[in-house]
């Protein structure tokens, strides 16, 4: 497998902004066109761990949408998410992803026609390994958010799953179809977003099974990520944190999805736990999401922390984060796509613990101190190496 | 020694609002009255160190103004730093306090008579010593930040220091004339501010020579803590920092002693040094303290940080901080009285670098990541205790 | 009338907040032992007006809790809202009003019994008048809010609503019957917040024929004050507003109720009109309230707003307005008060859109310009004096 | 006249970041290809009051640098001031803008040379008078704010100024010489700056004499914006202000010149009066301004507002602006310029006191309350139209 150093990257959502940022940006960084900022796998002490050039990465994706890749990364270039004039530099990269793109599972489909969904998904990535000639190959959810699936007895062991969806029954929403398809096509898993994807334990043990390596879920990008910064910080110092409510504006297709209260609920959901496991002790945490469709692609969060120091004064941070959410998750994109190739070459499989890093509801660990998963990340990264 | 657990505390600038603060919390906590928040010490895993308890502090101190610690206490009821009622519930202890504060060195006593005020201390802190048969005693500075001082040839080498001083040449601001008595008395040596204090090579090697600890300098309380917290994240996400610019409005004595120029470049200095250690680039990092009278004990910090992100993208994060500065600083003051007193009785000596973790400009080291200063003092506190 | 400068106040929800500290304010400003900041009236060029004395002023009140008053205002100085020592030393004015707490009327009254429940405070609010001898009482409205309430025909006409009430429907709040009652009694009627009050066809037209005035509604105290005040000025510079987000974080039992997603309806529905009548075009401008127990009487509001300059350039705004909900209310219900007082004074009936300035949802009127408002205010004043 | 509408502009400063956006922008604007955002005088009431077309402003100007107006444009894209294309769009424009760029008054110059260098600016705009064949010329300063001028005795009466002029001795700075100049050459003298320009006792006295309009002074952009707007707010409602601290970080052009502590004092004292005024009484109100490179034309300002409430109680608003203050400026300068047109065609002399609206510091009046200057600014407009 030495020998050929490609990786093949197949993006479900592969329409969306993310997805379009991250294509975009692997070849403009491959080709030298920008630096590679906010790429940790491309700093010291990732640098020296052999991982896979971002020039070789061949694209390919699912979505239920047509809109081809070059108006999608036009809009991104209004909005001020890409630089202007870099699309079209680097128009041969987005045609070549573009002719890898198909039809990816509708929430409809889903429920209708669930195995031949699958079955579906299965060949096209069947056909995308073989066009490309690919050892390994990486699916990445960055699709839209879904609801929370209702419970279900065939969750819970791969027979009951196979079974249900031999008679054609609704247990899986798209995402977790998405899943099914990358394992039994020995492709690694990784869930960007805080739908259900791999996260059963029918699929969990199929993937085990299979021996294909999972990672997710729900990118850490924005007040997540402030917060696993911030919290180990109040409790090294035995601050008290009395209340931390965080309000978010976004705009975006994501902003739109995140409108719908059950899809939210998902973002919520993944969000919560954190703090009470950093700081040992229940906080009032709520948390809001607010679309506001005039910001586009831009993001603002706002964090208003209540305090209590000595002799029980009270004391506040707060704090704002502009950002633009495809800016600052397209290259983790990149970063989890390089680690999940190594987990192929290594052979390992099964949840990704060591990548709580890039999370917010990171799989098979209650870790969210940022720099104790940074050091999780250096460990897995370098021991391998060295062994 | 391990029959008296009793330790000795020498407060310079002992009727100032931290010293005060931290005198009445003592003496709180100790009484059962209120919490432990906010000290470190008092947590997992340091609970277990055999630490000196709150009760068994002896606290005495120099100051240049006679204002009794009752009033200074009443007014720090009013500006909201101590709960209503808690200088009445301790009054014995504030007068227990009281009876222990002597005249310090004022500035033009250092310039005119250093010889004569350097043995005035000495003498001091021996009664002190005596008066209450104490083992162990910890000098700790918490009086207004001086000027920073001329270099000088006698500040390099003992002999060339004792020298000057001989001549009564004014070479010393008052700070480092403490120093020198603590050292030459035997205590531990901690430095809660800017000012010089023990931090020229002459008294380096002097502590060397006595074999006394120091620690110093420039308690990290607020913005500075922020960043020591959240620019490792940043370097953590290969996002590039672009400027970071810290705005700071306080009030009360240590605002108004700010407001002089000169002193605040000591501040100024110990502040701006880090992100540049952190990030391993230089950063724009403007920092600015305004005095505004009326905001009395209270401070409010604003942080205007811009990074860039993916392809060049410039995001931005804000944060207000709204402090009581006493209040963050008094716990720290007992903390760094407990482990002084630990490396007293270890009989360490010398600049006790694994105490960054309090400082804005860590004495020995270059160490400004929170979490790694955190697990320094951890390894420091509990190997030995192991050994 | 002019001999008898007192005027009686009776306050629904008398217990609550906002009540305790109006009538503990009066009764310090009336003694001279605080300023009378936040006092619009006390103010020139209403100093002139010949208003009713702060001395002057008889409390009583309705509430459906019993806790004492003193409790409450002791809770008050807990929570920072009332300084230390004001309630005790204004005792004896506390148990003045102790002594005119009547039971008011639950939702369950309203529902079961309406009629009974008319009657009971009636006959309450003519028992004050009778016991005091008293020529202006003035009814106001500081109780929870309530939720919208369903539309009915009887709502529309004072016959059909007197019907109604005959056979004992369940059509009206409790405020609304809070309303009718003071209308029946002669005494004017504001209501402080967002519940329906005298705002139905039906009850306005009574207060026609009953010749008392009205004033509403929703105190106008933190976000939307300060929306009245900068909405304005983008008008002003033709700078074209593009979102305004505001998100608001309180405590206290206000909090609690609002935390009921129906009653923070009529909260909101009173907030949102205001930017489009301003600006003059319809503008994205979510608000959210949060309930934050730990905040207790505090609120704080965070404004996001976008807006676009000379061509088309994007540029933000943001705000905090950390306030104290009850302090920036309680003078306004004095203000309020003293100028329905006028009102009375003077024989005027139905609507008092002059007073605009101090509600959210002002009756009457669709000026929401804060300085068109305080001009009014001021034109109505004073031009009577005048007269 | 009224058979020529055309109006001569000449900028002060005519190669900075205001002029080019100032210029491109009436062009664009007068072209249909932006929307007139943020321009006063292009809403209701003003558009009936047959201010000068955009499309019929002619351009020239002063600069002692030679950046020709192109790169300017390109560098001012690149900065996200203008859209990305409009320079090119406009290139006719632009390159007849720079065909009538002139060398201006250097410091040295005004300092060696006064005389001959006012004699070159007279000739200059006379030149550019009788080229065109323009009825009206309006001068407007936007060139890099100067420090502030020492005191002299010829500053007091023309003869006096004449004859030190006469003398060549150094007593005016250039901004002083281009209004000389303008009032010589019988043009209108707007000053968009903080620099002395027109305000001293002799350059007045000269511009009643030959019957010339002046307005000034700095524009009125951001946080005064903002203080103009909000101050009333707080006045209206008997609020106490205690403190209102302003820091102000801002990059380009203007930032390094602000740099430099003695002009950035021009600026400061002409943001300090205003709160005084408009609250009548005097408020501890720092107002700091750091330059910050990297923030290019951007600026963001935090305003840190301490204000007292009922009962002594201590409330807070903060807000922050990020503002891009080219094209917050651009827009006012082209409403100056209709406006300083329209003063000329009818005669009027002397300072315009109604355009206070539109500064920091407004020549010949003490209003500073952004309504009533809208309000003057209405009156002085509309009336004379009525006239
Ligand atoms: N950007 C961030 O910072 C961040 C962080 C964490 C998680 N996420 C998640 O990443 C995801 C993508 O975000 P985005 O901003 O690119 O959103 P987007 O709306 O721009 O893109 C989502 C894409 O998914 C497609 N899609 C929807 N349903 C699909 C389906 N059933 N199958 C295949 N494709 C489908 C959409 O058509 C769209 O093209 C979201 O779920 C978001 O919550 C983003
Ligand atoms: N509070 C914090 O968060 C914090 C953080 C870092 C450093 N510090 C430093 O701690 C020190 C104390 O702060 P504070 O708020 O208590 O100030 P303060 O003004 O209330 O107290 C300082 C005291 O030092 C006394 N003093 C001045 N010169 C002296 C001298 N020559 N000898 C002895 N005493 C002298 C003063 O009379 C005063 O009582 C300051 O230097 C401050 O910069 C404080
Ligand atoms: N404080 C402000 O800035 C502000 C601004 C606008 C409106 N308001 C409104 O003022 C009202 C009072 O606020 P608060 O902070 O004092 O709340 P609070 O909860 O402290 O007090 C409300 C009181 O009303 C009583 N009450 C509830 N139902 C009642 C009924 N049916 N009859 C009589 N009393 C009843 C409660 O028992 C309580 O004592 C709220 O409706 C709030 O929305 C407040
Ligand atoms: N932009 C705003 O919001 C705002 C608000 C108020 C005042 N102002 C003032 O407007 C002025 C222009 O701002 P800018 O951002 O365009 O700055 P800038 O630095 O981009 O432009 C100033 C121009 O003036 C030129 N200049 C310098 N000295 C000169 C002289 N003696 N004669 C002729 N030209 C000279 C410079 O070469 C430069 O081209 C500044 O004084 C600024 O303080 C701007
Ligand atoms: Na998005
Ligand atoms: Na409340």
């Amino acid at each position: 497998m030495n020998e050929d150093r490609r990786v093949g990257v197949w993006l479900v959502g592969g329409r969306g902004s993310v997805a379009t940022t991250a294509m975009t940006g692997a070849a403009a960084v491959a080709a030298g066109l920008a630096e590679p900022t906010g790429l940790v796998t491309m700093r010291p002490p990732f640098t020296d761990a052999g991982l896979v050039g971002l020039g070789d990465l061949i694209f390919g994706g699912h979505d239920v949408v047509e809109t081809p890749l070059a108006i999608r990364a036009a809009r991104l270039v209004d909005d001020g998410v890409l630089p202007v004039g870099l699309p079209g530099a680097l128009a041969g990269a987005l045609e070549a992803a573009e002719s890898e793109q198909r039809p990816g599972i509708t929430g409809r489909e889903a429920r209708i026609e669930p195995q031949a969904s699958l079955a579906r998904m299965v060949s096209d990535l069947n056909a995308f390994r073989t066009r490309h000639d690919l050892g390994r190959v990486v699916v990445l959810n960055v699709s839209s958010t879904e609801a929370p699936v209702e419970p279900h007895p065939a969750h819970e062991n791969p027979a009951a799953l196979m079974d249900a969806l031999d008679q054609n029954l609704a247990v899986l929403p798209p995402s977790a179809l998405y899943a099914l398809a990358a394992i039994e096509t020995g492709c690694a898993y990784v869930d960007f977003t805080p739908s259900v994807g791999a996260r059963l334990p029918a699929i969990e043990a199929l993937a085990e099974a299979h021996e294909v390596p999972l990672a997710g879920s729900d990118g850490k990008t924005g007040e997540t990520f402030m917060k696993s910064a911030l919290a180990p910080a109040f409790a090294a110092r035995a601050l008290k944190v009395r209340s931390w409510s965080g309000m978010n504006l976004l705009g975006g297709g994501d902003g739109a999805a995140l409108a719908d209260p059950a899809r939210a609920q998902s973002k919520l959901d993944s969000k919560g736990r954190l703090l009470e496991e950093i700081l040992g002790y229940p906080v009032e945490a709520p948390i809001y999401i607010q679309d506001v469709r005039d910001m586009g692609e831009w993001k603002t969060a706002w964090d208003h922390v209540v305090f209590e120091g000595f002799l029980g004064i009270r004391m506040k941070l707060q704090f704002t984060w502009e950002g633009c959410d495809s800016a600052l998750a397209a290259p983790l994109i990149l970063d989890l796509i390089r680690l999940a190739a190594l987990a192929l070459e290594r052979g390992e499989s099964g949840v990704l613990t060591n990548l709580a890093f890039f999370f917010k509801d990171p799989a098979g660990t209650r870790e969210h101190q940022l720099h104790r998963q940074y050091e999780m990340l250096e460990r897995w990264v370098l021991q391998k190496v060295a062994a």
